[in-house]
């Protein structure tokens, strides 16, 4: 078998490595298996949510690969239910904004209707009340049926992590643009490993992992921020550096900064949310 | 608004710092976004699969926190369906084991039944023909409902990543054991972040994404094998360093290795396995 | 020439991925030098110190693989001077022990003589009264000409980071110990490199650049504390990441912690140490 | 002493989280050291070269905050001398250039006098001809004694490493220029943490700690190069990542290749060489 063949390739290298071994070295005899079993600190018990349903689920009994899948006649797009972990604070269950301010400190001017969160034009970006340093971030989005334009011009929204670094939202089904302006980019940073946008009316998924930077004394990054990021149970980040602020014009800035909001654009379009939790890490 | 003031913070802080600001310095004025605005390479369009749909299915149309929750009537648990994405290498979709092989390259004797494969106690571990090197694994698994015993006499087997490095599997639902043995770690090495179990009978899902090591030329490891592990949607395990062979008994080791295949132990367990798929990185 | 041809290579292979070079995309034009041109922060303007002199110094015109070099006749080891850089705060510059605290808080038990500071077994550790974050540390140590005993048992001392990650300080000329306990070993868990050590009775030097922690929520390691570790100018730690404390008997703990002071080590052996600054990051 | 209240503050902190230490848990009792001594593979042993020589040579024999320093009467510039460690390659050791070629695959035009290599404007860059992956290079540098100019017109070259990746050498003695490209800097990306310069005339020293990238499919790096730079023994770059191509116009490019030679930027300035050896890590 081809791992056995591979063990003892390594084996034979090693052995062989400047023939250290005809030489005999004290050897760690009389360990037990409990020597490496640690018991504390016990990780905190939590009940996982129903994390991810969608319109796209098959009929089929079988896995396949992403064939267009339709939905059960019983599980509309109406049906779609999902829990949050019972760690996460939830930042929209479909009822109100308690959790988010507008531009200013002002409420936020954007539609929320069945259980969904709808950007209204011109209103501005909404944020968190709350700020966050590390965490894990649930999103789901979804690109308006009717939508026109190109490029960047089609369903463009965003997400800012700590309110500075933006994981791009666009209707990027059968829309091409520069591939780190794409959904799942980090904005003119970064591109995602793969496309993996769902077509307009449906809901796309965003599972978002981030670490905050550390700063040295001249407020640059000591350990840059790092994101990984899931579009539809696809990873397109991993582990990814962010270089620094997400700017339309020039390059990433640093400066040093304490824990901040998620903030989500408006840049015009109508683009929809719902099903929004976090989970602090 | 508080992001405001923060930023307001770190401008006067950055004007402040040494008192720089005083000299004027050439500025990189004339920059257009189109100098940040990079199309090649497009990253690969694919076709996400419904990635995960499980027994826990809520009745509720809101995101709540994970209180328990009941499958809608007409969504049982045979009728579970998903797809994978369409870059995905199928590895097991319930209907055979062609991508296997058991002990000594013999056939598998792990039993498949009505698109589940459980291990038969006995008749070893089963590993994948292909051999991988940096990856997404997506795994279903679920333990017995009459099962018996404690701590690690619970329902054990686990997911050897290139063959070595073992991402536990245990019913770890109401039954403690070391932490950095628990399910979701990477055994005898780092625990979970939290405990995502469900309960026996449920189905759990592993999201694993890896990054193979690279060696320095005694064979030790130049960068670290990584990997992010969300269990039923939670992360566990964020882009962890591995740090070697995951034994029972002693420390982990380091060897240098190519490309590895995914090996699911038999730990004498009749744990149940599902839509196994992975996608090359 | 070869970098020629590699870029060529490079270039031909870009070309032909997925062959998406036939379609036009938007050019980054434009572009002026000054726009990838930034002024600010300035670095801080320091003087370097003359940071390494030993009785080492060959008395060849020429660049040499390292032979059993001879000091000029004009030049012996008492004659070794050193500054350290301008922003560097010196802890031990041979005339007293004001920057240090034995055991308990009192005064240490060590010898200073002829701008040497030696080890007085018994005494117990030293370590100073400053506490530090990241930071480079510059130490040179000598181990006695007269020493006796063999592998852990000769020479033996250590430099601890932060009060408890320790970097071995031990007779490793001509003496075999186990390979995470050698000179330049963090200790019993990263081996050096290379074993770049000199004889008994020569000055060694250890030019160490050390990055703190930072903790998660249960103490454990968020991000590992690193050291790079030079050893008579000779990379033997290359940015290496730091399990946890350094035991002498079991596993490293990780534990929270805040800044932490320059340990010395008493380990029974009279060791000798000078020219000691330090550059906080 | 403030090490032994840190410690019991950590441990007060352990005891109280979440209370789990009054439950009893098993743990790891008959532990040995010897458990955790490993002697394979044992690291190399090698003979350090008497690595750093400066004509700052001070007269004192105590260790003092950079001042200016006088070379003793009896050591001047011209009896500066240096062996390189046994394991190292010497690529420049004042007698010639056989280790080296110029553009196309000439001959270098650069002038070998006294020991010292200085750079012949209008005769190309030049270029190791053998090719390198991770390693340490140990290099020296002066400016002219009677430079002209400002800003990046004065002095300037670089050390391209793997033929690409530019570290850059300038007079930034009492110079100001944009902050990523001082001396230390990795040009255009990564300002140096200070500035350690020596004047005109005066020999600088770079150590330069170099890992080489790992490529995902596309060409983008999957592990970025990193680089530690030491400028006259002071830590300017600490495991700093290289973005991609050091370019003077537009962004880093990130493209697969394999090893390469360390290249010497003709800038059209004399700048001065010698002592230049490299270790393959």
């Amino acid at each position: 078998m081809k791992k056995l063949m591979i063990l003892a390739f390594c084996l034979l290298g090693v052995l062989s490595a400047r023939g250290q071994e005809q030489k005999e070295y004290p050897k760690p005899k009389g360990m037990q298996p409990r020597h490496t079993e640690f018991w504390l600190p016990q990780p905190p018990v939590i009940t996982p949510g129903s994390f991810v349903a969608t319109v796209d689920m098959p009929v089929s009994g079988k896995v396949k690969k992403g064939q267009p899948a339709t939905a059960p006649a019983t599980v509309g797009a109406s049906d779609i239910y999902v829990t949050a972990p019972s760690d996460a604070i939830v930042l929209f269950d479909g009822s109100g904004l308690e959790e988010w301010v507008g531009p200013k400190g002002a409420a936020p001017g954007w539609q929320v209707a069945d259980g969904v969160l709808t950007i209204v034009p011109g209103t501005g970006e909404i944020g968190t009340k709350r700020v966050f340093h590390d965490f894990q971030l649930h999103i789901e989005w979804s690109e308006p049926v009717d939508i026109q334009g190109e490029s960047q011009e089609r369903g463009n929204s965003g997400i800012f992590l700590q309110g500075r670094y933006e994981i791009q939202v666009l209707d990027n089904y059968h829309n091409e643009t520069y591939a780190s302006g794409g959904a799942g980019s980090i904005y003119k940073q970064h591109a995602p490993l793969v496309n993996a946008m769902r077509a307009p009316g449906q809901w796309n998924v965003y599972d978002i992992i981030y670490e905050a930077p550390t700063f040295k004394k001249d407020g640059t990054f000591r350990t840059y921020p790092h994101v990984t990021v899931l579009h539809n149970g696809v990873v397109v980040q991993n582990h990814t550096e962010i270089l620094g602020t997400t700017e339309y014009v020039g390059f990433p800035h640093q400066r040093a900064h304490g824990d901040g909001p998620i903030i989500l654009q408006d840049h015009g379009n109508p683009v929809r949310f719902r099903n929004i939790w976090i989970r602090e890490l």
